[in-house]
């Protein structure tokens, strides 16, 4: 293997230019020439590739967003737009590949692999976390600090007022982000889409609780099956009835994507990136490059898409005992 | 004047404790007596207060909300709510009173003072920067900045993927936030109350900055006088009619009102604090302690309320040309 | 078991606040009544002991330092001490002991409980990450970002003027912080105690990196075997002997003490301290609570003392092959 | 005028790549042709001068240090030097200097302009706030900021060990960064160049204050004329003469120039940045854009330099009065 390419697709991450970087200079050491593909799969049928030198990826680490931008898309879902993907990269000699993205990133890879053989190594690179093979997913810490940040400075002013505040953070499909910043953040109630919510309890609470407490903070992950935070609001403040009670929502949005990345995501993002090259070197492909138990791993594209990763039930648990 | 008090009233401010800090130690040591009033008006009412000390505010400078909570008084309204309030000061003996709030704030202690004659000076906490007789008033470095750090996040996001993003910053009547959050934050516009917002020149501008431009971001103003940030992108997006151009809309909200104060915040609470006292001690009343021009100035409750504080003009200009 | 105590010893950390809380209403959830114990042993031997609630520990997650205090306590290396301390917790009827600290701590804890036999588990408190039986102490990941941020800042001065800087960061026996803001800020070379510094391979990389580099930065752990930072640094420039590179040291210090914690370790702070108490009420003892491989484990106060935790490999590796 | 250039020069300070944007759009806002200089009157005297447009300077307003880079250059003091970076500017045809910096740029900028004619406005670009002509200079607010930040972090473990701390912060001449720090961080004493440090009182309120304190915090500015923190911290020890009484010193160093700039730094920088090329369009030579009292104003070289900027006196009375 001569010539490798990066890419990011799929929604960015804090830690993605630490990864990309990562590929870059490992890449260089190893003896390969590197190159970018900007905009993810769009780039990559368009043509939009460039030679990366280990300055090119100077100053950078420290960087949100991606520096290779990121986009979805549509054209690389028919067999014409992966074709006309394949003969850019054979056009230059591209002998493996390199994919930061997530679950969408990921399915595509598998399939790009499946049909045109170039090998192809996954790094995690989503807020989300809900990715399997790998413990933390690139971007993930830093989502959750900034989320945390924020909870901090509502609970400054719920404190202020004896508000209760509903916060929204970011999560369709997984409630990693809200358990996280709920237990950090000394949230009173967590709501999440993998367990059933139980509106009932958090009302008694609501009601008992705010004697000793001086304000209440209850997080609300995205894809809660219950509703969004406004929507679940709603049905609480109709249920409580009590008109000296201020309910109030926050909706972080994309606050979460964005941002310095924190030591862990550089760290991960370094070392994934690393492993991914690495892995494209032993002859690895169609798989991700993860850390499990502080271990460099590597999973295969199926199963990082087709299995759930689940929350800790000691997470749980905390939640319950530590918001009395 | 033996004995004062000070309490906190309306939306909470970072940097509201610093200025409680500031009337406590004064006041002791120009050899008062001071008392801290909980949840403003409507503490004043029930007879919520208590002696408070050199210790009492030790370690808060650095701490977001209040820490005599505040509220919004309907009693306080009342003539019978304020008899009840006066009563509790006279009890007491409390000869002066510190007022740290916002326009609601002086109304009721210009009434107050009006009606029962306690001398009474007022802090300027809010946010929102919009009270006259002080060129910032406390809270409004902090939030200017946390609003600032959220949109460079957003950044980092929009630029990854070459988004317009409308962020919606505090602001119901005066556009000090937008503004300074706007030029700090390299926005493309800038909407907010003061100024009729022209949608055909930023339609137009859209539609051609996009080719330098790798993402767009626009700051309104709560208050902006065509509706709030969801409502003005769907009107833009209806006349740019582009379906490749991806619009996202992040509300800020309640974070703007939390945070650890900034230095400038902590000083000015300080200064205005400090000079609330010493106005008492002088035979000031009916006016509030402010900072204009790097000096500390008295200005009557009236001309707080009625005067309109305008943008600056350098600062309108800045906008249009550092968006090139 | 009914009554039980929790203290803080030896250098805080952030994130202690948040394991204070969780072992406190962890207890009370379980039915036990909960003391704390102010400044460590100090506060042991003198009888400085209060009863504690739930709502003593509202609002302190996030704050940095402990509410506990801490102190090094001479006179509990004493027989006499240890008695003192003995007698005061059995006249309140302490039956069980949370000993938040490091090594000293657990020292010092193991002593006690092998000559009264209070049944004493520990929790990892400490910025160093310097105790075997854990994967990450609480404080370890604050004090990382806190030197992170440190370094992001000092390279924008860095680059501004093409200077080489040596940055020393905490760590008296372990490099531990010293990899981990390496990695993370993009460090040219790092030098911890683990490891033998190559002197003249720095030397030859700073004489050659320059043309291609616009800064250097170095980041020492304290407790180097060559120096601190302020030395090395003599000791380069004298080889280097070019009068138009300029180089400049930065000590961190106790910056890396304080601050609010981060997410992971408000969370490990919070899991550690409920670990203590379940693991006491199902009989551990001589124990610390930590986890490893995001498994709650016990692990014996000797091998935490006595085992040595390695640095990892990969992070060695992805230093120098991420500073070319 | 039909071509302008711009240098950042001395010291670099946050807010100076604001400023930067604003006189490279500004300019070509005006129709100028717009050029940047590296590393000050170096890169004039070596031609390294480049084309800058609009885009040139897109995503820097939120970045630390300066894109043009700095440097102090010796060569520039001779005539010789002098005459090979104007020969630069005429081959060029630039007709106006845009100079950010300090009291040394402004110094070397007036010689020029004396010598060359070459009409030259200055923009005050440094952390000191040490320059006469404008209320704050460029980059003061951020330095304060992390300054205070770092005392914050300080006073966390301050507290859990009842210490007193020395915290050196940046200021040879001028103890503006001091005393704002100071105040905002709660110190109990600050000591700076423009006053007489009284050691005695100083110690005897050390005494006294450990009583009620949990901890001190004593700020000193690098130009104490006492010495630095190092040294006064000797001193003090030598005095109280209570080995109880921990004593510890933080050095802050460079970290003060660094860092993402706040808003006051951002709209300032830019604030300065467009009244100089507007200045420059009006005929302003020799003369620097400052703000004051919220109006852009220009202010000669001559004062700027030779005029001392005191501090306020309410600053300094805060300082006594808030510390009790």
């Amino acid at each position: 293997m001569k010539k490798i390419a990066v890419f990011t697709s799929g929604g960015d991450s804090p830690g993605m230019n630490a990864c990309i970087r990562a590929v870059v200079r490992t890449g260089i050491y190893r003896g390969l020439e590197v190159y970018g593909i900007n905009r993810g799969y769009e780039g990559m049928i368009e043509g939009d590739i460039k030679r990366m030198h280990s300055h090119s990826v100077s100053n950078i680490i420290q960087r949100g967003g991606t520096m290779l931008k990121s986009a979805r898309s549509m054209e690389f879902r028919t067999p014409e737009g992966r074709k006309k993907a394949y003969d850019n990269l054979s056009a230059l000699g591209i002998e493996g590949l390199v994919a930061i993205g997530g679950d969408g990133t990921f399915t595509g890879a598998k399939v790009f692999y499946e049909e045109f053989g170039i090998p192809t190594v996954g790094c995690p690179g989503t807020i989300d976390n809900d990715i399997y093979g790998t413990d933390f997913t690139i971007g993930f810490d830093t989502a959750v600090n900034t989320a945390l940040d924020a909870i901090d400075k509502i609970r400054d002013t719920a404190a202020a007022h004896d508000r209760i505040f509903f916060v929204e953070v970011m999560g369709r499909d997984a409630g990693f982000i809200a358990i996280e910043c709920g237990i950090g953040g000394g949230a009173e109630f967590v709501m999440v889409p993998e367990t059933k919510t139980d509106l009932g309890k958090v009302v008694k609470s609501l009601k008992g609780l705010r004697k000793s407490k001086s304000s209440s903070i209850i997080v609300v992950a995205e894809g809660d099956e219950l509703g969004n935070a406004e929507e679940i609001m709603g049905m609480i403040k109709q249920k409580i009835k009590d008109p000296t009670k201020e309910f109030k929502v926050t909706t972080l949005g994309h606050i979460q994507r964005g941002g310095t990345p924190t030591a862990q995501d550089r760290v991960l993002g370094s070392r994934c990136g690393m492993g991914a090259v690495d892995g494209l070197l032993a002859g690895k492909t169609n798989c991700m490059s993860g850390v499990m138990n502080n271990e460099l791993v590597y999973t295969p594209f199926a199963e990082c898409i087709g299995k759930t990763k689940p929350l800790h039930p000691d997470h749980l648990s905390l939640l319950d005992i530590l918001s009395i």
